[in-house]
C-alpha cells in the first residue's frame, strides 16, 4: 500500500492508498519519488474522464513527469546505483516486439504508458521501473528539471525526425507548453533562429524571453509576411513544428515553408484536418509525426545539464503532495501564464 | 518554323507551323524529335483550357513526353554527340536559384516546364534542348520507352523519396498510368511485393499481368483486411504510395500503413483533403510529397535498359504525327485499357 | 542430451551426445532443426581453433545458419505455431541494452551469437530460440533455402546500410559467398547493374550465370577501366562493397566510386588497412560498415519469396547429418566452385 | 588592372597591379574586398609552391576568405544590391556538371576555386563573383566575422554531414583552426558537450574559453580514458571529428565512438592511413568524409549572426593591406596562439 493521488472518476481526486505493484525484478529499480508535473492529459482525464479511447473507467493513480531517487537495485542492473537521483520514461514497451526491435518502441501497439487507462501513473510515493527506462540525474540538473525532462522529451524527438540543420530556420505554432518546450528544443538543436506563433500574448510574452525565439502574435501581425521578411518571398522556413493541434494553423504552415522544407506534427487535432495537400507537394514538403518519443530520454538530460536549454523560468508553481489536487485545480483554470506546475512528494 | 501540335484554344487543336526558338547555346543540343507520350495533363489543356493557375492563353505546342536523336551540339557539350539517341527531362530550372544550388531544381520557382503555359512543348519537329537535361538512351531502350522515361520517372522519383528498403512490402492506390509506374518502379527499387488498387477492373488487369504487383478491386474486396492478412493485424505495409488523388483514398492508406511506416503522395488531388492526422500521429508515419522529379532519369533509363522494368505492355498505340490529333481524342476519351498513347514523328 | 556436432578443440569433430539448455521460456520457441549451412567461421574454428580474440577452450557445438520447424511454442509467443517452418537469427542481443533500444541490437557488446565461444551453436537436432528472433518460411521457400537466409542477411543489410537506390550502378569486391549474396542483394535493392570482380575464374563464372551481375577477372583487365568505360571518365559507380577483406581490393575501389558515393565495407581484413582516404575526402565518400545484420531477417525472406532472389544454385551440396564431418572436411578445401555446403538433419 | 597580393613564385611575394577579369555578367556582381583571412593552405603556397598536385607554376594572386561590399550588379541578380556587405563561397562549379546538378557542387571535378593553381584568389581590390555564390551579411556580422565564413563552413559542413543531434556527446581530434571551428559547429548543431584533444596546451587553452569545449591535451591524460570516464566503459561519443589529419588521431577516434556512431573526416593526412577497420566494423561505425562543404554558407552567416557561435576571440592579429606580407611571414612562423590572421583592404 502506498499514498497516491487517485483519480477516482471524472471530476473527483483523492490522495488516498492504493495497492500498486512492488516486486522490483531483475532488470529493474525502485525509486522514491520526488517530482511530478501536472500534465494537460491529467487534466483532461481529471475534467473529462476519458482522451479519445481511453476511458478512466476504475480508480487510477495521475502523472508520467516524475523524478526520483533510486532505493533499490534489481540484481541485473548495471547503469544506476542506490542513491542516483534520476527521472523516468513513463511508457514501456513489449520487449518482444517487432516495433521494439526496430528501435521504434513508443509505436508498440503493446506499450504500456504511466496514467493512461488502465495504467497506473508515477503520483505516488514509490515506484518500481525498468532500469532502462531511467536515467542518472547530472548534479547540477534538479528535480524540478528532471519531472521537466518528459515533455520537453517530446520537444527534442519532434527536433529529431524534424532533422534539423545547423543554422535552420524554424517555426513553431503554438505557444503552449509543447510549443515552447519544442521551440527551445530546436534552438538546442542548432536552429539559428525560432519564430513561435499564438493568439496568447501572455504565452508569447514568456517564450519572448529566451534569446533566439521571436513571439508572433497572429492576431496582430500575419506570420506568412513576417517569415517572408525574413526568408523571401518565394523561399521560407526550414522545418515547421505544428504545435498548437488547432485547424487554423495548417494553411500558415504550408505557406510559410520552404520549397524542400518540412513539417514536423506534434499537436494532436480533435478532428479530421482539412489538409491543402496541393501546396505541400508543389514545394515537395517532408511531413513527419511525432508520437510522445523514443531514445531521447538521455538527449534531453543532456542539454538541460549543458545549459543549453533553461527551463526553470517555465516553472510556475510547485505544489507539495497534501496540496496536489489544488494544483490539479489550478491547472484546470489554464491560467495563460502558466507553463508548468509540479507537485513535490519530499521536502 | 516548325510543324507542331498547337493547342489553339481550348478544345482545339492543328498541327501547322510555328516560330519555336532554334538558337543552339553553348551548353544545349538540338533533337529530332522521335516519338511523344500523350499525358493526362496535355488532354486536360485540351479539355479544359486550363490546369488550376495554368490557363493557355495563347496558343502553345503541347507535349512533354519525348524522346528523339541529337542533330547539333552545343560547343562545350561533352556528354552527348551528334546521333545519339536521347530523351529529355522537360523541365528546365533557372541553374542560378538557391533549389537549384540545392539539388530540387524541380521545386525552384523559376522552372520552365513544355507544355505548361505560357512555355511551348516538344510535339513538334524539333527541340533545342539543355544538354544536362538531355539523356542518352542505350541501345536496346527503343524511341517509344524513352518517350515513356518521362511518366515513369515520376514513380521512380517517388520511390527515391520513400526511400524503399529490400524486401519492403508496398501499396499503390490508384491504378491509373501513374499508379501501375509507380507500382513497377517500387518493385524495381527492392519492395518484395506491392499491392496495387482501384475499382477499375481493365486497369487492375493489367497490373495483374506483372508478377509481383497485387491487384485488389476495391469494390470487390477490403484493401484494410487483404493488407493485414499479409502484414499481421498490428503491422501493414512499409511504404504506401498514393497516386489517386481521390478523397477516398487516404483513410484505407492510414489503416494500412505499419507503425513506422511511410505514405509518399504522388496524386493531386483537386480540392483540401480531410486528413486524419492523428492516425497518421499514433503510428509516426513519415509523409513525403512528390512534384514531378529530380535527378532520376539516369536511373529511369538505366532500370529500362536493365530488364527490370518492362513498359512495352503499357504502350496502348501509337500514331503518326499527321492523326496526332485522333490520338489526342482517343485519350480524351479515357478508356480504361489504354495506359499510355503516343505519337511518332519519324518514319 | 542432444545429438550435435562438436567440435572438441582445434582440428577436432565429432557427432556425439552433449548437455544443451532446453527450458522454453514464455517468449522463447523450441525447433527442430532441419538444414544447418556451413559457414566460412564455422570452418576456420575447425581449422584454426580461433578466429581474433575467440578462442575454442571447451567442447562446442559448431552451426549458425539454420532452418527447421516449431515443435513447441512459449506462453507468451503469438507470432509463431507449432509447425511452422522457420529460420532463426543467430545472434540473441541483451534486450535492456542501450544498443538494442536504439534498434542495432546487432552492435550491442553483450549478443549472444550461435558458435562464437563459448556460446553453442545450432548443429543440433533441436534448439530454443526466442520468438521474435525466429522467422516463418512462406510454403516456397524450402529449408534449404532457410537456411541460406543467415549469410544472405549480411549482404542484404550491407545494402540496407548502402541505401541504394533504383538504377543505381554497384560494384562489389570479392566474389566468395558473401561477395555474391551482396551482389544479389543488391539487384534485388534496386541496382540496375553490379560489377563483381575477383581473381578466381570458376566463382566468377557462377556470377556470370546471373542477369545483372558484370563478372570482372582483375587478373585478365582493369576494374577501373571497366568501370570507366560504363559510368564515364570523370564519374564512377555510385556504391562500392567490400566484400574480399583483402588489401589489393581498397585502391580500385576508391577510385570506381563517383563523387558522392558510398563505400560499404563487409569483408573483415586481417590486418589495418592502409587507407588512402585523401582520395575518398576528395570525392566526399561515405563510407558504411557492416557487423553482421539487424532486422533484415524478415526482408531476407521476403525477397527468396518474391523470386527476386534465386539461390538454389549456390547450394554446391547437402550432406547428411551422419556425414557432417565430411562437409567439414570439404569446406576447408576450399574448391573454388563450392559456395555454400549444408547438413540435413531429418530426412 | 588591379593592386594584389601576388605569389610570384614558391617563397616570394609582392603587393603590385596585376590584371584580372572585370565584366560583370548577367548573373554576377562586383565587390569591393574588405577582409581577407590567411589560410593555412595560401601559407603553403607561399612556403612550398604547391599542394599535392596543384603547383605555382605562374604568379597567382593569393587568398579565398573574404568579405567586401557590392558595388556593382548583373541584370539578373535579385538577391543582392550596391551597398550590401556580403561574403563569398570561393569555390565556383560547372553549373552544368551532373554534381551541381545533384547539389554536391563542391565535388564538382571542374570546380574553380579561389587561389588554387591556376586560378587567380581574392586578395585584391574587387572581384568579379556569381551572385548565387555570395551571401549577404546581417548588420551584426562585421566584415572580419564576414571572411571568417569560409573556415567556419568546413566546420559546418563537417557537421552537417554528421546529422548531429540534440545532445549529442562529440569529440574533435586536431585544435588548430579548422579543429576549433568544427567543434563551435558541433554545439551549435546541437551537441551538448564536446572533447576537443590536442598536444599543444596554447591552443587547448583557447578552446577551454567555450562554455561546452572539453579540451583534452594527450600528452598529459588519455583522451579514451577521459571519453569512457563520460560515456561508460562500453559506450562513446557519439559523433567523432577528425581535424588533424595526423596518423595517431585515428586509433583513439576508433576507441572513442560508440557502437553506431559516426566518424567525420576532415582533416587530411599527408600519406595513406593504417586505418583499423575491423574496430569500425564491430562497431559499425559510419564514417563521413569532406571536402570544402556545399549549401551551408547561408547557415554559418546566420549561426554567426544569432550569436550562438563567437568567432571574435579567434581572430588574432589584423593587418592593413601594406603590410599584407607581414602577416604571411607570421602566419608562416606558426604561433601556436595564433588562430586566424587576416589582411583589410580598407580603411
Amino acid at each position: 500500500m502506498a499514498k497516491a493521488l487517485v483519480l477516482e472518476s471524472k471530476g473527483k481526486l483523492s490522495i488516498r492508498d492504493i495497492d500498486l505493484p512492488s516486486h522490483v525484478g531483475a532488470n529493474d529499480v525502485k525509486i522514491k519519488i520526488h517530482n511530478v508535473g501536472v500534465c494537460g492529459s491529467d487534466v483532461h482525464y481529471y475534467t473529462h474522464g476519458k482522451i479519445g479511447p481511453f476511458v478512466v473507467n476504475e480508480p487510477m493513480v495521475l502523472g508520467h513527469e516524475a523524478s526520483g531517487t533510486v532505493i533499490e537495485v534489481g540484481k541485473n542492473v548495471t547503469n544506476l546505483n542506490v542513491g542516483d537521483r534520476v527521472c523516468m520514461e513513463p511508457g514501456i514497451p513489449n520487449l518482444h516486439s517487432k516495433a521494439t526491435q526496430l528501435g521504434i518502441y513508443n509505436v508498440d501497439p503493446d506499450v504500456r504508458f504511466w496514467a493512461t487507462p488502465p495504467i497506473h501513473g508515477c503520483l505516488t510515493e514509490t515506484v518500481v521501473h525498468p532500469a532502462a527506462y531511467t536515467f542518472k540525474l547530472p548534479d547540477n540538473v534538479s528535480f524540478a528539471e528532471g519531472a521537466f525532462v518528459e515533455p520537453f522529451a517530446t520537444g527534442v524527438h519532434a527536433c529529431v525526425k524534424a532533422q534539423i540543420k545547423p543554422g535552420d530556420v524554424c517555426l513553431v505554432a503554438g505557444c503552449g507548453p509543447i510549443g515552447i518546450l519544442t521551440a527551445l528544443a530546436a534552438l538546442a538543436s542548432g536552429a539559428s533562429k525560432v519564430f513561435i506563433s499564438d493568439v496568447a500574448a501572455p504565452k508569447l510574452a514568456i517564450a519572448g524571453q529566451y534569446e533566439g525565439l521571436i513571439p508572433v502574435n497572429i492576431t496582430k501581425e500575419s506570420l506568412v509576411d513576417k517569415v517572408r521578411a525574413e526568408c523571401g518571398k518565394d523561399w521560407g522556413v526550414d522545418v515547421a513544428l505544428e504545435a498548437s493541434g488547432h485547424p487554423s494553423s495548417y494553411d500558415p504552415l504550408l505557406a510559410c515553408v520552404r520549397p524542400g522544407g518540412t513539417i514536423v506534427f506534434v499537436g494532436m487535432p480533435v478532428d479530421k484536418v482539412p489538409f491543402d495537400l496541393v501546396t505541400a507537394q508543389s514545394k515537395e514538403v517532408r511531413m513527419e509525426t511525432v508520437f510522445r518519443y523514443a531514445n531521447v530520454y538521455d538527449r534531453a538530460v543532456s542539454l538541460i545539464a549543458s545549459g543549453k536549454v533553461n527551463l526553470k523560468p517555465l516553472i510556475s508553481g510547485v505544489y507539495p503532495f497534501e496540496k496536489a489536487i489544488e494544483a490539479f485545480e489550478r491547472a484546470a483554470s489554464a491560467k495563460p501564464d502558466d507553463v508548468k506546475l509540479q507537485i513535490q512528494l519530499v521536502e
